[in-house]
């Protein structure tokens, strides 16, 4: 059996508290011999900065550029507001991306049965709510130089974002886009601002052109991103698919999850372009962030990172059916009323990160 | 008795239509001797496309530079898809905004009593809704330069927009924000992604300088944009002033207009600065778009339009009262459940846009 090797950031706030529990899944994988890893573990972000000086050492970037897949846990926290922009926390996130080539972002907002009443939608309009959005992710408004603050004459200052996207940065993730669409509903909605920026005129342009060359079974929809996000809240079960920048990605993305009702629930993958032995650069992390003011509490919810880890097994590993397990027994436990305290009903029982965790592994 | 000029420009798809309702109160004003107007009507988007070969001639700019106040329907449609980027339809609103300086839009998020049940969201979290975004206009990605499409020498393409903000420009909008805030709940909260855009460093620094040396009596949060797109979703009613950038200000003012129900019911209002007479340029429109879909059909729903009327009584003209009474004839209008078509429930009657304009006016 192939021994994969991961590597594991925890990084800030309650990334350390939610990998541990991802841990344990890792070693029931051994054990049960579906797969055995090596892992090794290593600083990001702030305890990066605390550690050595950066938020990403090239140390680190040399053993993620090495192993087979990251496991992330979260960056960030009001600790590190005061350090320079060029070294803060969330710089070794958006380097790791970047130098990795990490371009598609996959995003799924599934709203869990037993949670569609935690939303803050009425529940017909999120039961059974299952999109995918896939968010460009090493280029935009991101990555575009210039990108500076300059002192003008009087003393006030000037600040200036580039958002640059080319021809070949748009046709590769309008075709992961398609690609999925095709195992799912067949439907994909590209969404941008083309009635006022010149890279949403590119983008209509090329996903067109890819969806007419290549993908011509898929129905493809345009929509402008702020009715996108509209639409979002309106009526989500219309979306399956979608795909879109970075920025309105990390926006409209941030909204799909909100409306599931479950945000420490979901994982999410970033993918690299696929290589001549067929593999391909990944990091799997959470949709939420390091939730600095609950960190060491215990009040984590580790389902998002776990849930990660099944992405990982099934988009890098090709282990869909651990993949598969691992899921299933999430959905059980969330079934039989187990609830860390984001997802628990005002005055409900709930548990602590690692009994959800050692719940998880029970039904394993 | 002053005589104030309007200008009044309905624009494509339903904005005529709204537009003809307006009228009608306009005409009201008059006859009560609430405000007597000179109006003007005139061409843009698509229809001054169609007329004039530009979505905004210089005559129509000189007249609503002239203008004590302008009304706007709509501006766009399908018919105009092909037309060179130059002169879209958009183009001519943005040159509006643009040219007239009307750097502070305000948009008003109202949950409307009556329509609470018509918002995706559990009517809990939205009864009672009143927050007020304003959203700088005419500065950020909309009008930095360099902003445009080149081809490379492989025949492939390369866009670039590019997102500038100056500290006058952030002071100014910020100032804006603080003083409505006074006004109402005494509290801002202020998104940006300051995290990844050098913007959003630039545009931390100074409204926390503008508070500290003008309105430290307002309570300041800030928010990173992502999360605030969240927390209107997840929570709507823990903001009440938010203040943010064009781009971030378009997509989280249609989210927060689609939490009320009443997307056909929201004004906004349009400020440049005020000057040495004390007065200023200023725009209203509604936050809808010209939904050419149902154009012509009579399903319009003219309340936006008239409430934006409003908005240009208390805002440009000191109307307070008269605004008041506009205001309260649409919710007594509202409450004796007269419904056009979008905010009907499924099989109940509707009344037409001019059904409408009629009961409003009956009222008044
Ligand atoms: C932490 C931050 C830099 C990041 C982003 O903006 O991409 C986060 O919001 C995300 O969505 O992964
Ligand atoms: C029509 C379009 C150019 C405009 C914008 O993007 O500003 C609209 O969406 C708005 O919000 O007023």
């Amino acid at each position: 059996m192939t021994t994969y090797k991961l590597l594991l950031l925890p990084g800030d706030g309650i990334g350390p508290e939610v990998m541990a529990e991802v841990e344990k899944v890792v070693g029931w994988l051994g054990r049960a011999g579906l797969a055995t890893f090596e892992t090794e573990t290593d600083l990001v972000g702030g305890s990066a900065i605390d550690a050595h000086g950066t938020p990403l050492s090239d140390a680190t970037l040399a053993k993620a550029d090495a192993a087979d897949a990251i496991l992330l846990g979260a960056v960030g926290g009001p600790k590190w507001a005061g350090v320079a922009y060029e070294i803060r926390p969330e710089a070794g996130l958006l380097r790791l991306r970047k130098d990795l080539g990490l371009f598609a972002n996959l995003r799924p907002a599934i709203c869990y049965p037993a949670l569609a009443e935690a939303s803050a939608l009425k529940p017909e309009l999120v039961e059974g709510l299952d999109i995918m959005i896939v968010r460009e992710l090493t280029g935009g408004v991101y990555f575009g130089e210039p990108k500076e603050i300059t002192t003008l004459e009087d003393g006030s200052k000037r600040a200036v974002d580039t958002q640059v996207y080319t021809t070949a940065e748009i046709e590769r993730i309008a075709h992961v886009a398609f690609d999925l669409a095709r195992k799912r509903s067949g439907r994909v909605a590209s969404a941008e601002k083309n009635n006022v920026m010149k890279t949403g005129v590119l983008w209509k342009e090329v996903v067109t052109r890819v969806h007419q060359e290549h993908h011509s079974d898929i129905a493809l929809e345009h929509v402008l991103a702020d009715n996108c996000a509209m639409q979002l809240v309106r009526r989500p079960k219309q979306f399956d698919v979608l795909v879109m920048d970075n920025l309105f990605g990390d926006v409209l993305s941030d909204i799909a999850a909100m409306l599931t009702g479950s945000l420490g629930m979901l994982p999410s993958a970033s993918l690299g372009a696929v290589d001549a032995k067929g593999t391909r650069k990944a990091l799997y992390e959470p949709v939420h962030g390091s939730a600095p003011d609950i960190a060491g509490k215990g009040f984590a919810n580790p389902i998002a990172m776990i849930g990660s880890l099944a992405m990982c097994l099934r988009y890098s590993f090709g282990l869909g059916d651990a993949a598969d397990q691992v899921e299933a027994a999430i959905t059980r436990v969330l079934a039989s009323g187990a609830r860390t305290r984001d997802i628990a009903k005002e005055g409900a029982a709930v548990i602590s990160t690692s009994e959800m965790g050692d719940a998880i592994l029970r039904e394993l």
